[in-house]
Parts: C-alpha cells; structure tokens; sequence
C-alpha cells in the first residue's frame, strides 16, 4: 500500500480563551477528520521526546528515521536550507547578517537597520568562487542570511567573525585547528571582496541617499556541515515524494532524496490552496510510494496568537480532505499530524505531545470518533517521532518481520 | 516560570483489603488534589522503567535528570549518605555492620545482638585520620552505620572483610588491583585500631555487664565511590532548593548543588508537619527557580502494611496543600508525584508505575478530576522518570528549542 503523511505544521493547542477555553481543534468544524478518526485510529506522538520543543527541522528529521541526535548539525545549515539554498552533505552553513560598519570597519548596526527589502539582489552579488571553493550566499527574512562553503578540504574549524554587540569590530576570522586553515583563508577573502561589492552596490548608494544604513559588510557564526544523510529511497526500499512550500522542510526533504511533487502558486502562507498540495499529493502517489505534505498555515497563526486563525485554517485543511484525501482513503494509509505544537496562547513552540490520526484499510478502530488533543489521550496511539516511519511501513505491508 | 516538584515517597499502591479494595489514594479525601488535578493533567510514571523497582536513591536521581545507570555507583555510598553524612564526589563509602567477635576475633554475632542504643556514641569515636586519608563513619538503623574514606586515592579496589556468616574470622583485607594497596593498607590500620577503641568504649564495657553482645568489631561490605555530578544549576540555568528531611533523599539534593530550604522541626516521620514543608518551600520559591520537596510518611506507612495511616497522611498532605499551595496555583508549575509505590499490602518498593499530576497555567486539561492509580490511566501523561526534568523545565517555559 501506499503512504500519505500529512504534517500540519505546529498543529498542538493548548486551552485558547477566545474559544471558550478549547483549543484550535476542538473548536473546528472538521467532519473529514472526525470520520478517519471515527473509522481508524488516533493517539499521541512525542515528536522528540516528552519535554523536548521541536523544531521543524528536528522533528521532521525524526520522523523520516533520521535520529536528530545524530544527524542534527546545528540551525546553521538547516536555516540555511530555510533560505531555499540546496545544499549537500558536507557543505559547511553559517548563519549570516547584513550589517552595517563605518569607515574604519566598526559594526555600528549588526541587522543593517534591520533592512527589510533588496536583500535578494544584495545576496545575489555575493555569489562566487574563491580558489576551488563555492560560495553561495542566500537572503532570509529582514537582516538574516545563509552563507555556504562547498569545496573540499572546507570545515567549522573557524572563528565567527560576528562581534554579537555594536562598536565593534568583526572579530578576526582564524582557523581553531589545523583543518579550518583553509576555511579561514577562504572566510578572509570573502569578507574582504564582500565589502568591496556591497560598497558599490546600487542598492547601498540608493541607501545611503536616503540616509538609511547600508548593508555594507557580512557578520556570520553557527557553523555546521550539512550532513549526509542516508538516501530515503534505500533505506526503507521506498521510493519517496514531498509537497512543502517552506523551505526549511523542503531542503530536509531534498536532502534525504524525496522528489519534490509541490505544485506551482501554492505556498506556506495561510491563504495558500491547500486542496491543490492535497490533489498534488495524490497525483504523486501514482509516481512513487511515499508522500510527505505539510501544510504550514496552522503554524504561522499559532506563532501569531491567532487561535482564530488557526481554527479556520485546520477548517480549510478539512475542506479540502473532503474533495480528494477522502476519495482515497479507502486505498492507501493516511496519517495526519502535526511536527509539534504552537500553542495560539504561547505563540511558540512548545513540547505538548501532538495528536496523530492514522488511518488504513482493516485497521484496528479505537471507537475515538473526534480529532483533538484531548480526545486524543483516549485513542489508540502513543508514540514518538522516531516510531512513525516504523508505524507506517507497518501500516503499510511494507515492514519486514524482525524474527522468525 | 518557578517549578514546585513535590514527592510523596512510595506514594503508589494497589487494591488494599481494609480500604473496601481500594487504593490509599482512591479511599482518601483529596479536594485540593483532585482539583489539581481536574485544572491540570494526570498519568503516570515510571521511574526508571517499567518492571523496575525504584530505591528512593536511584528515583530520585532520575527524576532529578541524572541516570541511575551511569552515575548510581551502588548502594555504599547513597546509605551512606542516608545516615546523614554529607559526602562528596570521590570518597569511596561502605555499608558497615557493629558486630561481636570473641577473644579469637571470630565473628559470633554479624550484628551485635541487633544492638540499637548508643551506636552514636560508638560511632563517634571511630571517626579518625589515618594517615592522609579522612575516615568517617556514622551510625544508620540498629547495628548498620556507613564508612567512609576521603583522600588522594583512595578506591573501591579492595576485598570486603565482612565473613557474611557466623563462626567465621572476617576476611582479610586486600587490594584487589595495585590501585587498592593504600586503601586496603587505610582499612587495615582502621580495623585494628577500631577493635581496640571499641573493646574499651564504656558503653561496651556496659553491654558486657549486662549480659549483651558487645558491638566490638567493625565489619564492611558493598563499597562504592560517591559520584560527581554535574552541577544542578550549571545543568539547568536553574537555581535549585529542596526540602527533606530524610537524609538520603536530602543527601542526593546536596549532591547535586541544590540548597537547603528545610525548616526546623520537621521530620521524615509520619507525624510532620506538612504544612510546615510546604510553606518552606513557597517561600524558597522567592529565592529560588526550583524546589523539591519531599514528604515520607506514605513511604513510612506502606513499608509497615498501613493503609489506613497511608490514607490518613495522603489526607493530611491535601490538607496541608490547601493552606499553601493551592493559593499560589496559578503562579507556577506544580508536579506532584511519588518517587515509587510502596503498596500497604506489599510492604516493600513495588515497580508498579506512580500517578503523576502536572499543573500550570495555561495547560491543556485532561478532563480528569481524581488524582489516584486507576483514574491516571485516563489522563494525559505516561512518563518515564528521566523525562520529567524535561517536562518540568518546558511546562515552566524555560526549555530550549531544539531546533528551528
């Protein structure tokens, strides 16, 4: 059988006050849910492990079997992924800002003036090689940046050039070790030819006419090598796809050898046509035997406060259950979670244990008929991240006897 | 957020014949828990895991966030502790028995003629330096007491002398490896100078008079080097108190850098004060980010097959929390739970899992408004002690995300 995983992204809530004290899911109207929860099973997963806040990139790692503890290298080079970079195992990512120094190289604004737009042309001017090594530079939100090394003999055996205060100077950038001579050298030369281009740039003149401050020079630090990670496809004898509009999912999704299948127009934004990801998803399934999706908006109203919002949007997610998921479901597994919570109330993360539903052909019903956290505590399931992957082979037919 | 953690010793139980086949927990009238309870989550926890039987040393230390399987060095040092020495990282302790030997140094009675009065006073003239090394030695319950070495290396690397039976010489004393010479050289020098001050201790020289086994020979067994743990609060970023008056458990809060909040006057008896503890413990909660406090008498009342008085001091603890705790309820994270079960009918640990109870604003709700072993199978949580630290420090939002 095939598999459809479905991560509503930040999908846990906690009591929301504008919902009389329900949370997100208990207050929507989701009737699709509700019936696969009613004709299958629903439960609880620890995306890490009770206590542990997940991350995206965390969790998602988790739950394709791949142990964070093992192959988490840092916010370096998964928010480096988050940028939209496609980056391989063994390129080494640094966390980077636009800042801005003065004539005698002082940071006197570390964010630039916290600047907000013409980054992407700034970015794309600091593209270049240096020796044999490639250096991708890539724009985030605001100030933020990804700087890549791709090259041999690269490594994290670097100091971090970001002073992390204002009226200072970068610090210097030297190897720790023997092996981050090269790094070093490489860093130098960048940060010397990128004061150089973003000096002259149009964008900077344009800048300092209009008396804003320029994004003149490059602080970066938390670096970490992309790791390299077992192909999805030989692991688990499973050829795979993903449908995710946020890059920071899509690069993991990439960087274990899913194929992308996201249709174009759609995004991780909470008015993106979540019925077109779905409908994508299920075209995928024809292709290949493993379909990730994440749909983001739940996430997005959960770090705002919304809980309105994000009640609408797990409504919206059901809508358009009903016009395709459901259509299906009779013929493959579907499981539907979340990565973790983002409480409306907390407005970040939390380690809330996520409600799962899964639901398969001649699976065991555990008579819970509504799909909330709470209801959740009476189904079936109770599991961790690192269990999913297992779980859904399993569902599947798919799993091997361990034993005779 | 501040943290309260609050321990019931040996708060789990099973059905109990004179309870109408109750628990201790179901048969007692908790208003406050059962509020708790129904404002919060219940569940349960194992301490270290299922099937295993927790000591009060080994719980502890996990729930703390330390594992028993790598820093619980044996039963030596935590008894040792128990007696109310205050070790430290390095000394190497031993379970110690009073015992009789007759003219020839033949052991005739390992215990003394379970000898209880005035072992302190023995005990106190044992204590002596040898030549670097620091010996301590302390009286527990009835005939037992602990031994202590503290010195430049000083090791577990030598036999025991205790013969483990009557009629028999104690055993000699050697090094087991080249490490152990000193050691066994100190142990010795102590054995020999020990039979001498005891032979003449008045109070031997009374028990003789009196027809009584003379406590005149020192026998050890079971050594084992205090571990070093990792500071509480460089752990954490969390400054910690505890409130205990059992030594063992006080011992191990010590161990790990937490201070001491307990006031005077109260007791690890079922007869304390429990008020007395709580309110210590709120008021540490101004000084402090984390207390845990520990209450004894359900531990007290199991070990002696007392339901009822198991009833009556979990009764007496709910009174007790009305007063205090649950007038700062919605300020701070509050868990209450036991550090094992020691089931009335079975008198001994049990590794039967504890109901656990987790408290703070803005939770998620279970729905469940009794707090004992069965209704906690309903509720949210199904934990394993060394999540609880985890758990604690996210519900107090001082967790770190791992991940983006």
């Amino acid at each position: 059988m095939k598999i459809l995983l479905i991560i509503a992204d930040g999908l846990g809530d906690r009591p929301f006050e504008s919902l009389n004290g329900k949370t997100t899911l208990e207050a929507a109207n989701k009737p699709n849910l509700n019936r696969l929860a009613k004709e299958g099973m629903v439960g609880l997963i620890d995306p890490i492990r009770p206590g542990v806040i997940p991350g995206s990139d965390t969790s998602h790692l988790n739950y394709l079997g791949y142990d964070p503890f093992k192959y988490y290298t840092g916010r370096g080079p998964f928010e480096a992924m988050g940028t939209g970079l496609t980056l391989k195992g063994g390129d080494v990512a640094f966390r980077a800002n636009f800042a801005t120094v003065d004539k005698n190289g002082t940071v006197t604004d570390r964010r630039a003036g916290r600047i907000r737009e013409g980054t992407s042309e700034l970015a794309k001017s600091l593209n270049m090689k240096i020796e044999d090594v490639e250096v991708l530079f890539k724009e985030g939100t605001e100030h933020r940046a990804a700087l890549v090394l791709r090259g041999q003999g690269i490594t994290t055996d670097v100091t971090d050039n970001d002073p992390h205060a204002e009226n200072l100077k970068p610090r210097d950038i030297v190897p720790t070790t023997k092996e981050g001579i090269k790094t070093a050298r490489i860093l130098n030369e960048f940060y010397k030819r990128s004061l150089l281009i973003l000096k002259d740039h149009p964008l900077n003149k344009r800048r300092r006419t209009e008396g804003l401050r320029e994004a003149n020079a490059i602080l970066y630090r938390g670096g970490g090598q992309v790791p390299t990670l077992p192909n999805f496809a030989e692991r688990y004898s499973l050829k795979g796809g993903y449908v995710a509009a946020v890059a920071l999912v899509s690069g993991i999704c990439r960087l274990v050898g899913l194929r992308d299948f996201t249709p174009n127009g759609v995004t991780g934004s909470i008015d993106t046509d979540v019925r077109k990801k779905f409908s994508a998803a299920i075209e995928a399934l024809k292709e290949v035997d493993f379909v990730i999706v994440n749909v983001k908006g739940t996430d997005i109203a959960g770090h705002d406060g919304n809980g309105i919002a994000k009640k609408e949007f797990i409504e919206k997610i059901d809508e358009a259950m009903g016009e395709t998921i459901m259509k299906v479901r009779n013929d493959i597994v579907i499981c539907f979670t979340g990565d973790h919570s983002t409480p409306a109330s907390v407005k970040e993360h939390t380690s809330d244990p996520v409600p799962i539903l899964l639901h398969y052909p001649g699976c065991r019903r555990d008579g819970v008929g509504d799909f909330d956290e709470i209801s959740a505590k009476n189904g079936y399931l109770r599991l961790t991240g690192s269990d999913l992957m297992n779980v859904l082979l399993s569902s599947a037919n798919r799993a091997e006897k361990y034993g005779a």
